[in-house]
């Protein structure tokens, strides 16, 4: 086997660390310094095997502070129509939503612009923290129309997907919806709900449901950026 | 027709301003306090009013500097092979390509992990910043590989899209591409080319182009996160 460069070796065993959790996701690192002195390496060294590790997305940097270990990430195609709830349990992964309120009311000019409602009409809100495995991953804020939904039960809503219950309920079945989606800085209370810290861009996710022709859902979800990655396959077909 | 709330006038009245242009897009507002003096109204009624705004997605704020307007965003739909330069010009929007480097490369290894390639390959890696209007928008950094485009001239690419140069130059015909997105804080480098500050997250846009399962294109693109909204349809075939 060739030898391979001091700062490859580096990269390879502080690698094994972050695969075995030894180093834990966003973790901060040992400094510079201090890896110098448990490795017998140059600075130098050190410096390009965190630099092998940040290009291959292992590692991050925070300017003054340090080097931390990036968390893995979900991946969430969107080739076709989803749910968060769905596409975890299909994976396997563990996954609850926890309803942190829940009320009933009549859209602000705001919000009955984006519902394209005369503000007469009372939607139920809905605001859940999804998480799965450990960590939370989305905060979604839902309005659902009353005169197609006339009762919502919260306590069932967290033990199944909201589609689920809404379709057994009351027969929905979305035909489509429209997503957008934006990169946002998280406020002081998302941080703190999705215990992330400030620097941490997300991802604000509007989602719009329609059955023939009706919106019945809005959906405005904070999903955390570190965590997830949206993906889509595009076709070609020119 | 009714007395209109306070409130409602003057945010009424700052929204001609921003729609006039005489505040404009990322300008600063003036202060609450500014604004009191201005109106002879109470600071309850000129936060009423910057609420609203912001519920609407007008202005937004930055805590301890005041209150901005939010600038006009383009919006990409996803639901089929797209190129920004081709969507843009669909929406009669001026574009520009500028060429910030070019240069031939064997990847390093974090690089030659993504283009799955052995690292004996060459590559071709161009870099753009790609701007609308009077702003820029992205910025695109390409790679392709040498064994399926021998030479590629920057001077021309400059003048008109890749695809169109590629395709009319060596018969690209590219079949799928799958693309990522994820949520970044722009760099120092990312902010000065994009005339933005530090805290407008960002959309990193990773495209993987291929043609007959070869992987033909990678391209890695910052995309400014104020201006640009991603939106997707999804269809219900359950």
């Amino acid at each position: 086997m060739p030898n391979l460069p001091l700062y490859q070796e580096l990269h390879d065993h502080i690698l094994k660390y972050i695969n075995s959790h030894e180093y834990p996701e966003n973790g901060l690192l040992p400094s510079e310094r201090d890896m110098c002195q448990m490795y017998k390496v140059s600075r130098s060294t050190v410096r390009q095997a965190l630099a092998l590790l940040e290009e291959e997305h292992m590692v991050y940097t925070i300017h003054g502070i340090g080097t931390f270990v990036k968390p893995k990430v979900f991946e969430q195609n969107l080739s076709q129509f989803y749910t968060f709830t769905d596409d975890l349990k299909n994976k396997n992964i563990s996954f609850y939503s926890h309803v942190l309120s829940y009320e009933m009311l009549i859209p602000g000019r705001g919000l009955a612009l984006k519902l394209r409602t005369d503000r007469k009409e009372t939607y139920h809100k809905l605001v859940r923290l999804c998480s799965a495995r450990d960590y939370p991953l989305v905060i979604e804020t839902t309005y659902l129309p009353k005169n197609r939904f006339v009762h919502i039960d919260a306590d069932t809503i967290e033990k199944q997907s909201l589609y689920d219950y809404l379709s057994s309920k009351y027969g929905l079945k979305v035909d489509r919806a429209t997503e957008t989606f934006v990169p946002i800085l998280p406020d002081s209370e998302q941080c703190e709900l999705l215990k992330i810290s400030p620097r941490i861009p997300c991802i604000l996710l509007e989602r719009f449901s329609y059955e023939d022709d009706c919106l019945v859902e809005y959906t405005s979800s904070v999903v955390r950026g570190d965590k997830y990655v949206f993906k889509i396959e595009l076709n070609n077909q020119k």
